[in-house]
């Protein structure tokens, strides 16, 4: 029997699948992760990250018809999908696939608002599309998950470029062939170090998969051919790029399980491990109305991956104190919250924090699991309040719900737009798919020059 | 003692290098790759992988201020690099390090010419950055191999992009830190997988290197960070994208030895592996004033790499005919050359050269090195003739002479241009150091639209 190679059979899929096939709880899904990356683009968009972007390429932009989320500027659309991705992800606020840990929705977003700035998409198509290119990302990010992350691979970029290729090939109506070619041109250009994790380069990544993705789908439809055996050859990207790999999963239950049901939102802008920490800290802070002076000491005990990645007790900057679980616990209590306004440089300095930082004291415990934390605080009077968290909000097992994704989006977007503009735009955000033109949406979340 | 990292320690050589140390052989070198390099460009431009790549991408060019060799197209400089690279190395006719089977010239002179062409850059600046990008390239390229290329990865793409960032941050004057982000930018993009072999994505890889490495040191200049030890890191280049690697090789010799040195030129526009078969039957077709009527049988020794590689004998296009050891000792015995009129379509079916590919046959010798051949005649009379090549012409062992490698640029470039101004621009290229602006021979090398 000859079975049809996954390259292939992953780009006829892609070519022939039908928003009619694509159950209502899965759209619904795809609203949900629009709406909150919209809301990270353009609360990132003010970063010097993105800034410095925009200031090295704009003497490179092609005609500026397409908007860049969150920004005043205008530049070709190609350059528009890098600026998106890199604001989208660069404050580590973006959405997560937890079963392959790739931040999925940025590098499809980000060519998708840039292809649409410049025509005119229905709804409809622009929703398809995203779900299909998360789809594509996931799946090849499924097959070679955990050994490529493992090596070093920042598996957003590398995975992620099969997304945006795949999103722009779908609205580009691409033949199969063409889609193959799409692939192969995105898998000979999936790339990016988590050597870089710390730098402007991170966020980089999805930023630069958006537009390689984006720019292989064109090459494609313009007959530019690529190898076809682009993810099992046996020099494609599984073999290159993974020492262990599963190809089934490129392939398994296509068009029937979908990878957007498996996608998680961070309510606090930090390390995703130390979730569980800052969620029963602030449980504890709101049930006991606790007070800085009260707290004479804060034992964690936590999953070891937290301390090996968050446990930097010394920090100056909130850039730091996003990776460091002794700062996020002291918000938590002192604050009673954990959001951006807690992760700068302000927050970390403040004396109350910094006193109930100093108080915290952290304990690796391997009967923890990565999804759960163990807060004791010590008060002043010697009386112990304690919370165990089994999982926090987020989690794939308790999810945010809507009303809390909306909160998030105004906790980021109220600082660049007026509090109306912030409503009208997530109600766009809902309606997406039944809007005539994602511009009416783009004008709302891109101001004017 | 604490030692300085090797993206550090190579970051300041690029910074601090001076033209005034690099010595004249190297220089000579330089100008023979460079010419060497422009051949093959202008010889490439009409490719329709040109054609494809600059119809997809012309609605997304900023402001064509560059010249693309051998094309009346303008584009801006970055697109503009991944032109030239693709038509560059499109007819794998482009040098190689023969220490690594990095096709070097192609990722850094590509940036280098979209650059000057926007700008006025002296010439003997752009030999200078053309020596530290070719260097930096070749480096990082000599740490990684063969692990890295064993394992899959397009080193021309890969090492390229290393290549590119370092000349073209050298023509910015970036400083060390500047200079090590670039770096930084350079590694987190490498990519480029040997799976596309045998489709227009081959010659994507040195296009997109020239332009992503271009693009990096533009950033890096803006201040856009990357993460400081791109190189030897535990989750960097080296580590990540290869299974062995000699760190030192980065630095030793820094200064001092040139891997221009090391660089061959293909006298033949095929596999390199059958290019001792080729010289020797090209040497029987002299000696003995070959008429292919009375050749009755070829035998061939070869080593067993060259079957793996160019073993097809039933072939129909010139393009299989690069990879047929059969195609392509019957043209050297039938027409006393291998030239690309040798590797056309027509050449495949020409019935002399048929006639004769059907009379050969090859053998796998063990005893036989990948620089040698043996072959052997038998007559229409019974007499049998013989050569043994020990290394063909190009080899490192026997380089192609400065008037071997204009003959070859005139075989590419009279294709393109009328004879005078043939000439002209060969001259151009070997004092391309003297000239003022490189746009000189630029204006040479690209047709007015």
């Amino acid at each position: 029997m000859s079975k049809m190679s996954e390259t292939r059979a992953l780009a006829a899929y892609l070519v022939q699948s039908r928003m009619d096939n694509i159950p209502e709880d899965v759209r619904h899904e795809a609203r949900r992760a629009i709406l909150n990356y919209v809301g990270c683009a353009i609360g990132g968009g003010g970063h010097p990250a993105v800034d410095a972007a925009i200031a090295a390429l704009t003497p490179y932009s092609g005609r500026p018809t397409a908007r860049i989320l969150g920004r005043a500027e205008r530049m070709d659309p190609l350059h528009a999908s890098l600026m998106n991705g890199i604001s989208s992800h660069v404050y580590d606020y973006d959405d997560t696939t937890p079963q392959n840990y790739i931040h999925p929705s940025s590098p499809v977003a980000s060519a998708l608002f840039a292809f649409a700035s410049a025509g005119a998409v229905p709804g409809r198509k622009f929703v398809e599309a995203f779900i299909l290119g998360f789809e594509a990302e996931s799946r090849v990010g499924n097959a070679v998950y955990p050994a490529h992350y493992d090596a070093g691979w920042h598996i957003t970029g590398t995975a992620g470029v099969f997304g945006a290729a795949a999103a722009i090939g779908k609205l580009l109506e691409l033949t199969v062939e063409e889609m193959i070619w799409a692939i192969g041109l995105a898998a000979t250009q999936a790339s990016g170090l988590r050597e870089m994790f710390g730098s402007m380069a991170k966020s980089f990544h999805p930023g630069r998969a958006a537009q390689n993705g984006y720019s292989a789908a064109l090459l494609a439809k313009a007959g530019f051919t690529a190898g076809e055996r682009a993810l099992e050859g046996p020099r494609g990207f599984a073999a290159v790029q993974a020492a262990q790999y599963d190809l089934s999963r490129i392939t398994s239950g296509m068009g029937v399980d979908f990878n957007l049901r498996r996608n998680t939102y961070k309510p606090f802008p930090c390390g995703i491990v130390v979730h569980p920490t800052i969620d029963g800290c602030i449980q504890l802070h709101h049930e006991h109305h606790l007070k800085p002076r009260e707290i004479a000491a804060v034992s964690l005990r936590v999953a070891p991956l937290v301390l090996d990645l968050c446990g930097k007790k010394e920090i100056a900057s909130g850039l730091e104190g996003k990776f460091s679980i002794y700062h996020s616990a002291a918000v938590g209590l002192v604050r009673g919250r954990a959001g951006l306004q807690e992760y700068t440089d302000d927050a970390v300095n403040d004396p109350d924090v910094r006193t109930v930082r100093q108080r915290v004291s952290a304990a690796a415990d391997r009967s923890i699991t990565e999804d759960q934390a163990d807060v004791e605080v010590e008060m002043m009077n010697g009386r112990k309040i304690r919370r165990f968290v089994e999982c926090s909000l987020g989690n794939i097992h308790r999810p945010m719900t809507d009303r809390q994704l909306e909160d998030k989006f105004r906790e980021q977007v109220l600082l660049a737009m007026p509090a109306a503009d912030v409503e009208k735009l997530i109600r766009l955000c809902w309606r997406i798919d039944e809007l005539a033109d994602v511009n009416e949406l783009i004008r709302a979340a891109a101001p004017e020059a």
